[in-house]
């Protein structure tokens, strides 16, 4: 075979959605960014140094030494049972119930949007989305074709007044991240909880409360979630990615009973089940208490990062550029002079081996050009420093 | 919270796609299988005897000591690049070159058939299938709406010559299972290979070739795949649930690059990447020729317990009742009487404890009632002799 051959592969009929597919920006970017000598604010990885590695390769070892056949076999659907309990009991407390039988696992919390997207989302239908709001869902939910709603938002997040009957006729979802949002880092304060609860039990849809940064409030003082405000009437979206390790890809669906019923066999086409064994490590890292002492630190670790990327931010940026003070979560969010424009910016930052997500993929509609995101996870401080002062000389030569 | 919260849950508005999801009849026969007392022909669950426990705690530990922050890090929604080398040049040789450009591993051979739906299907538009096939198609594809086309089969399986321009006519792709077909265990001869690879060749869609059991011939003589006859033209989906384990759910498609980039596309909607950590168990457990000396005793352990069906039937079955030969796989397909249902036949062998899959779900359109298809790979051959004995009793009374 030669490259005639390859050139001669038939253009095959795609389906429409497939049509209208793009790659992420993030994706693109990611790729520069593998190579060392880039200082990458762009990614949304968690900090290897979170990862609790020997809790895992214990764990690992164990299973497969006592239960082999449980964790390479095919398996429930629904997912591992006693980890389904774990999360159940997890969620509920202070009058609220949440049952095993509303918990399905899924292969990263990204599979819980498809699963969505596959069970509420019609081509044509209005979806309420956060402006802006995280890519990953707007990826996912495209592959069925709605059309987008935008909720206003303000520096504390959606505003719930937004929500008006005009707003939201017709709407088959509202999509919603109160706590550390991606990308903007806002958490949505108790009395916006309280009025989104109490709109999501009069409205004829689901709100989806993804929630993969609830842990990391560097406080260690979480809001409730929407789910322990009104439990049948909120879809929640869980995962494990942040608090243990993202390579595992286990998230979760919590979710009424019939609408958990629908998630199964629609879960069931998609991939049968999450695998066995990295489901059961899962629950043998968790099950004796573990995350009590292991949040605590990845909570301390970045609340520090986010400390010495805010000092740098404060130290280096121009006047006319402003950010948030994240209360918790991976992101901090920049507004930059109307005029400059985070595309552009990224090109000339990659070419000095800087890299952030330019924030106008974030937007269902109507992009605005001069957002950018900032992870600040992953980069020593140092590092951080070195890397701001890049971006901040840039944008004052734009200026 | 109690009952009267949960009746109260309101009825949200499904999607069209979702409304017509029914849940699959293994689905609710497996339930009923894992009571102990049952002897199940249902499952298409590989014997677990074939896992090889000892080299995945080997190759687990190992990698959480050597390589944890990729394993447990979100990776390249493509996979791991290591083991997409050894998938590609395990599909090499006799002239034909497969790249690792052209691989993206799944999270399982389930999703591949799932990201194929989201890519090549389109609501209402033709796709082609045999008569019978693979209900767990079905499902995935049916998420995606199209119409189905049956194809013409006989006893050695799919019918070249019935791919007329009439039947063919408008179809985004077709499914097919060469090798020891998923309900029917049928294998398609080499020279119906050769004219279905020419097929592809010149038609406007591909055809995908599923082939899950394709290391799992008895005598150890595999035929060529469509993959290799046409390796341009072909879809080829692989698993490692059948040789190494199921629950570790790692598959893969080898697709050209262009197809390939937007399949890559549509499964970064879909979960990101498949976990890290299960790619890289797979690839250290093959990476040293594993399967060259594992593969034959997997082989060996179904043929016997083929052998053993096969003895069971010929000493039980009533005149009337017919079966095929497998010459690998996990399925022999049986043909009841004209007026037998093998679906009322279900019913009264649960009572008596012992499964099976009724033929019925796996034709796309008019399904035949006078089918069952019966595993054999994970039950001992005294019970299958007992659940044979059972079965052949309920069909004589029904004679």
């Amino acid at each position: 075979m030669d490259q005639s051959d390859i050139k001669a592969a038939p253009a095959w009929q795609l389906s429409e959605r497939a049509i209208k597919l793009t790659s992420s920006a993030i994706r693109e970017i990611l790729k520069v960014t593998e190579r060392p000598e880039v200082i990458s604010f762009a990614g949304g990885l968690p900090a290897p140094a979170s990862f609790p590695v020997e809790e895992m390769r214990a764990a690992a070892d164990r299973i497969l030494r006592d239960e082999a056949i449980g964790a390479l076999q095919y398996s429930a659907t629904e997912g591992y049972m006693p980890l389904r309990e774990w999360i159940a009991a997890r969620h509920s407390g202070n009058g609220v119930t949440i049952r095993p039988s509303q918990v399905l696992i899924t292969t990263g919390s990204q599979q819980a949007l498809d699963l969505i997207g596959k069970v509420l989302v019609s081509p044509g239908k209005p979806i309420l989305v956060e402006t802006p709001t995280y890519l990953g869902a707007l990826q996912s939910f495209s592959l069925y074709e709605p059309s987008y709603v935008q909720v206003p938002t303000d520096e504390s997040g959606l505003i719930p007044e937004a929500l008006t009957p005009e707003l939201t006729a017709g709407a088959r979802l509202l999509y919603a991240i109160p706590n550390f949002q991606n990308p903007t880092g806002r958490r949505l304060p108790l009395e916006r909880r309280k009025a989104l609860a109490a709109f999501a039990q009069s409205a004829p849809f689901p709100v989806i409360e993804d929630d993969p940064y609830g842990a990391l409030d560097y406080a260690g003082q979480p809001l409730p979630t929407l789910l322990s405000m009104a439990p049948e009437h909120i879809v929640h979206l869980g995962s494990f990615s942040k608090v243990l390790a993202p390579g595992l890809r286990v998230g979760y669906i919590i979710a009424p009973e019939d609408l958990h019923f629908k998630l199964v066999q629609a879960k069931q086409a998609t991939d049968l089940h999450t695998p066995s064994f990295t489901q059961r490590i899962v629950y043998e890292v968790v099950k004796n208490g573990f995350l009590d002492t292991h949040i605590p630190k990845v909570r301390a670790l970045y609340r520090d990062q986010c400390d010495a990327m805010l000092d740098s931010l404060k130290r280096n940026m121009p006047e006319g550029v402003s950010w948030n003070r994240p209360e918790g979560g991976m992101f901090v969010w920049v507004t930059l002079p109307a005029n400059v424009d985070s595309m552009k910016l990224l090109e000339e930052a990659v070419a000095q081996n800087v890299a952030f997500v330019p924030g106008a993929p974030f937007f269902a509609e109507e992009p605005q050009h001069n957002k950018l995101r900032l992870s600040f996870v992953t980069v020593p401080p140092a590092k951080i420093e070195e890397g701001v002062s890049k971006l901040a000389a840039l944008i004052r030569a734009r200026l």
